[in-house]
């Protein structure tokens, strides 16, 4: 079996580091070898990118600033780190991938989704992700889970009709893809999510067995 | 008169830093309004940006990420300065703009250049330099020029074939739009190559005058 590429979506407050730990001890379970990356950011360089991109600033930015910083992140990240271990037959899971520049960028900022493409296109080609777990919480819960947080940053500062439009472009890009998005309900308690993470696994593990 | 836009392109050790002090010159005795800036850069983030894309790194630079770095700087100094400038009958006078891309990226480096137009055509539109001043000079003298600094960049530091690409990628685009870019000798003397700008600047603001 190759590598498989894996990311991991969701909006402010989902639980996604918590959810990359109970990845991690599956993988290790398993017995297979993996990276954790996460976007935008995963070299350093794209690290750099995403400290741009995630600063407070004066300066009013522009979207399509924004949106080419995320795809030159993406493709340092693409060249440097995830091509080369899919190659070497390593897992790569990312926190956050092409669905949260759809989501973001396009469809709850309006931005161009035939620009989307094309950058996607360009920088991404066809190494998409095998699998795409969706951790899905509504926004009222999302939200009190990042208050807890001690410093938010530019994005979380969005308005709450922002996050509802985050939550709801994932939810239709998860109905457009059913076969690699996997929707996750986060709300649930830390349990209950490990467990439905854990079985959605196994189950993209046996049908990736059985393909072979 | 509306502002115009002038972009300044050449290769290294070119001249622009003393051409600019010209223009600066020849624009404060008509006593137009004007801004100087530069690419890439011009604004906050896209000084930023511009630092990010010349530091010396141990990490391999993707050249999409280069590319795209480079227009992520170029949109926000579009939406940030030169639009607003060019609005308000200010005069803009760049140090590098959209050439420099074809050339380097493009050219030197063998980028697509369907991709360079994709972008200039997202980023830039028709808001395109009024004119261009190509400063044209002999890599051996530029390179001498250039070796007299104390400090050379990641792109000074590239070989002497990849400068000859970019003299005659500088050259090819002067010769495809005759109109725009004016060719500059900058291997003159320094006098000389006032003179020639300024007699430049001159049928320029003939031409533009009789065009209203």
């Amino acid at each position: 079996m190759t590598g498989k590429f894996i990311s991991l979506e969701g909006g402010e407050g989902s639980g996604k580091s918590t959810a990359i730990e109970c990845i991690k001890a599956w993988l290790e379970s398993k017995g297979i070898d993996f990276i954790v990356t996460r976007e935008p950011g995963g070299t350093a360089l794209a690290e750099d990118i995403r400290a741009l991109i995630l600063a407070s600033r004066d300066e009013t930015v522009d979207d399509m600033t924004e949106l080419l910083l995320m795809f030159a992140a993406r493709a340092q990240h693409m060249s440097q780190k995830i091509r080369p271990a899919l190659k070497n037959n390593i897992w790569v899971i990312s926190d956050r991938f092409i669905d949260s520049s759809f989501v973001y960028q396009g469809k709850a900022r309006g931005g161009d989704l035939e620009i989307l493409n094309t950058l996607t296109k360009w920088v991404v080609g066809d190494d998409r992700p095998d699998a795409t777990l969706l951790l899905d919480v509504p926004v009222a819960i999302g939200l009190e889970r990042v208050a807890q947080r001690k410093n938010a940053d530019r994005l979380d500062k969005e308005s709450i009709v922002f996050h509802e439009k985050v939550r709801a472009g994932f939810l239709e890009q998860a109905s457009s893809e059913p076969e690699r998005i996997k929707i996750i309900d986060a709300s649930q308690s830390l349990s209950s999510v490990s467990e439905q993470i854990i079985s959605t696994l196994d189950a993209l593990k046996s049908t990736w067995e059985e393909s072979i």
